[in-house]
C-alpha cells in the first residue's frame, strides 16, 4: 500500500504530501523533477478543502471583529484553551495516566492559574475603570487586585505541592517531563495569548494588522507556492518554497501598507480601550492616524494620473509589520514543523479540516503578536510616561486628601526648582 | 561488591546513603529496624564534611552582605551562573554536540538575553538615578532603557533564528530538547535571581531574612535528623525524618521572630535602596521598625523576670516567613529530590564538598526568594501607589514644563472635584 498516493477523504491530506515528498523518499522527489510541486492530484482536493475552511475562519473573524473587544478577547481565551487541550493530549500517555488519577486535572489546575494571573494583570485597571460607580463592588474589586499576585502565587503552590504529593515511584520521570511540558506549554499560550489582549486593549488595529498579515502571508504563500513552487525552501518543511516565500513576501508588505490605510481610518479600530465595556469608542486618535498629503516625484506622476498621494503615518509602522510577517514571523512555522518531525507527530489535532490543528494555525500568529506588542511599545508609544497617564492614576488610585498632598508637594517642588534656575 | 555500604571518601556520602536505604531495599531497611538513621558509621564523616564547607559559605556570605547591595547583586549573578552550567551539563550528550559545533553556545546565547532583559528591568531605575550628573551618559542609559526590551527581543529572536538555520537531521529530536531544557533552566534560575535581587533592592532584610530561615532549617533539619531521626518523612528523600522536620520547624520559626529583631535594627539592612552606589544608606526605616512595647499577660510575667517584651512589628512578618520556610519551602527540596530520581541522576554538580551542585543548595531557596518578593508586595507594601512615590516618578521622569503641566491639570480637576462635592 502506498499510503502517500491513495487519495482519501481523511482531513490531513497535508501530511499526506509531506509524507510523499520526504519520508516515501528520493525516489518520488526524482521522478517529479523540477515541477517537485506542481504536479500533483490530490494536490486540488487539499486546496478546495483549505480554502472552504480559510473562508469560514475569515467570515466568523470578522464578525468578532466588528463585536469589539470584549469579544476578540473571548476568541482568544477559547484559541487558547483549544491549543492548551491539544498540546497537553501530544505527549499523553493512555497507560501511565490509568495509573495517576486526577494527574491530568493539575494542567488544568496550572493552566487557570496562569490565566487568572496574566489576565489579571493586562485587565484589572480596566475592571476598575468599569465597575467604578458601584461603591461595594469596586471594593470588593480593588482588594482583590492588591492581593492578585499573592492569590496566583498560593494557587501556584498548591499545585506545586500537590503535585509532589502525588509523585508514584516507577511514574517519577513520566510525571517531572509532563510537568515540565505542562510548563513549556503554558508559557509559550499565554505569552501569545497574552500580548495578543494587550494589543487588542491598545486599539484593535494593533492585533487585527499583524493578525491580518500572518494570514495575508500564508494564503499568498500556499497559492503562489502552488502555482509556481519549484524550489524547495528549507528541509523542515518540503512544502514550503522560494517561490511561495518570495511572493507572500511581496504581497503582505503591499498589504501591510493598504491595510493600514483602511484600518486607520475607523476610531473602532484606532481608539485604545480603558474599560471592559462593549460601547462605542470616542478618542482622538492621535498624530499616527491624521492623513498627510506627500508630492509624488516627477517620473512617478508621468507614468500615473495622481500627482500626490495621502498617507496615514501609520502605515510606515505597517511596513515594519509587514517585513516581519513575511520574513522572520515564518520561522514560527518551521520551528513547529521541526518539533513536529522531531516528535513524528502528524499535526497537533484535527480540529480545522485541511489546516490540522488550531496550533498548526497559530504557530507564525504568536511570534507576530509579540513582535507587535513590543514594536508598539518601544517605538509607537512615544513615551511611556506621559503627562496624562500619570494624571490618570493621580485620579484612580489614590484618595482625595492624597491627590491634594501630592498637588501641594509638587507646587513646592516645582517652585524650589523655579527659583533655583 | 555492596557500593551503597562501602565508606569512601568521595564527596557524594549524601547518596550513598540514599542508595542504601532506597535501592538496595527493604532488607537494608529492616536490618536497620526502629533505629532508620541513627546507627551509621560513614555518617559522621559526612557531617564534618558538611559542617566544615558551611561554615565556609556562612562566613563569606556575611562579609559579602556587609559590603552591600551591588556586591549580593553579584553573588546572586555568580550563583546563577553556575546554576546554568551544572542544569545545562545535565542533559548533555557528548556525542551529539559533537555533531553539532556552536549548539552549547546559544544556550548561552538565552542566558545572557535573559540576564539582560530580566536585571534590566529590575535595575534600570535605579541606573538612572546613579548615572544623572553626566549628561551624555545619562542619554544614553535612558535611550538604551526605553528601547530595552526591543533590544532583547531582538536578541531573542536571533537565537531562535539560529537554532532553526542548525537543525540537523536525525538530531532534530535532542535539539528541540535541548531547546525546552535551555528554557526551562532559564526560567527556574531567573525566577529566583530576578526575585532574590528585587528583595535585596527593597532592603537587605527581605533577602537576608528569608535566605538565612532556608539555611537555619537546613541546618536544624540536619542536626535533629541526625540526633533524633527515626520516622522517615516521605518516600522521595529517604533522609529526612519527621523529627528533624519538626525540630527544624520549631528553631526556624523562632529564629525568624529573634532575627528579625536584631536585623530590624540596622540601616544598612531595613533601607531600600534606590540607585547602584555602595555608599552608606539613611532613611526613615518607617512603623515597620519601630520599636513597640507590649506588657506581657500576668501568668507569663510571673514565670518569667520580665514585664513587658519589645517587639518591632517586622516580627510578626518575620514569624510567616518562618512558617513557610519550615512548612512550605522543604517542597523545594522535595521536588528537586524527585527530579533527581526520575533522570538517576546523584547531585547537580560537585561545587561543594559535601552538598553537591549548587542547585543542591538553592531548591529551597527558590521558592523561598519568590514566597518572599510577593509577601512583601502585598502585605508589606502598604500602598503599591503612594504619593512619595507618584512624586519620584513625576520628578525623575518628566521634563520641567511637562511637570508643570501636570500641576496645573491637577490643580484644575481637583477644584473642579472640590466644588462638585
Amino acid at each position: 500500500m502506498h499510503k502517500g498516493i491513495a487519495a482519501g477523504d481523511a482531513p490531513n491530506t497535508r501530511v499526506r504530501h509531506r509524507k510523499r515528498n520526504s519520508d516515501v523518499g528520493a525516489g518520488a522527489g526524482k521522478s517529479n523533477g523540477s515541477h517537485l510541486l506542481v504536479n500533483d492530484t490530490s494536490k486540488y482536493k487539499s486546496f478546495l478543502v483549505r480554502a472552504y475552511s480559510t473562508l469560514w475562519m475569515i467570515g466568523g473573524f470578522a464578525l468578532i471583529v466588528y463585536l469589539g473587544h470584549l469579544y476578540i478577547t473571548a476568541m482568544v481565551v477559547v484559541i487558547q484553551i483549544f491549543m492548551a487541550r491539544e498540546l497537553f493530549n501530544l505527549l499523553r500517555k493512555t497507560h501511565e495516566d490509568k495509573h495517576l488519577p486526577g494527574f491530568r486535572l493539575l494542567n488544568w489546575h496550572f493552566f487557570f492559574t496562569a490565566m487568572l494571573f496574566v489576565y489579571g494583570r493586562i485587565l484589572s485597571q480596566r475592571l476598575v475603570n468599569t465597575v467604578t460607580p458601584d461603591k461595594v463592588l469596586y471594593r470588593l474589586v480593588t482588594s482583590l487586585i492588591k492581593y492578585h499576585m499573592a492569590i496566583c502565587y498560593s494557587l501556584y503552590l498548591s499545585g506545586f505541592v500537590w503535585f509532589i504529593l502525588t509523585l508514584k515511584k516507577k511514574m517519577y520521570k513520566y510525571q517531572f517531563s509532563q510537568y515540565a511540558w505542562t510548563h513549556m506549554i503554558l508559557i509559550v499560550v499565554f505569552t501569545q495569548s497574552s500580548f495578543t489582549v494587550a494589543n487588542i486593549f491598545e486599539g484593535i488595529i494593533w492585533f487585527l494588522l499583524p493578525a491580518s498579515l500572518i494570514v495575508i502571508n500564508d494564503i499568498f504563500a500556499y497559492i503562489c507556492g502552488f502555482f509556481f513552487g519549484r524550489t524547495p525552501l528549507i528541509k523542515l518543511s518540503p512544502k514550503k518554497t522560494w517561490e511561495g516565500f518570495i511572493g507572500a513576501s511581496i504581497t503582505t508588505v503591499i498589504s501591510a501598507f493598504l491595510l493600514a490605510n483602511i484600518m486607520g481610518r475607523f476610531l473602532w479600530l484606532t481608539c485604545p480601550r480603558e474599560d471592559l465595556s462593549t460601547g462605542w469608542l470616542h478618542c482622538d486618535p492621535g498624530p499616527l492616524f491624521k492623513q498627510e498629503t506627500h508630492a509624488l516625484p516627477g517620473w512617478i506622476s508621468d507614468l500615473l494620473p495622481w500627482k500626490e498621494i495621502t498617507v496615514l503615518p501609520v502605515q510606515w509602522h505597517a511596513l515594519c509589520f509587514g517585513l516581519f510577517a513575511s520574513i522572520i514571523a515564518p520561522f514560527g512555522g518551521f520551528f513547529a514543523s521541526g518539533f513536529k518531525r522531531a516528535f513524528k507527530i502528524k499535526d497537533f489535532g484535527d480540529s480545522i479540516p485541511g489546516h490540522g490543528g488550531i496550533t498548526d494555525r497559530m504557530d507564525c500568529q504568536m511570534v507576530m503578536a509579540v513582535f507587535a506588542y513590543i514594536y508598539h511599545q518601544s517605538f509607537v508609544v512615544p513615551e511611556v510616561l506621559s503627562v496624562d497617564k500619570l494624571l490618570d492614576q493621580i485620579i484612580t488610585n489614590l484618595p482625595l486628601e492624597e491627590q491634594q498632598a501630592l498637588f501641594m508637594k509638587l507646587g513646592q517642588m516645582l517652585q524650589e526648582k523655579l527659583i533655583g534656575s
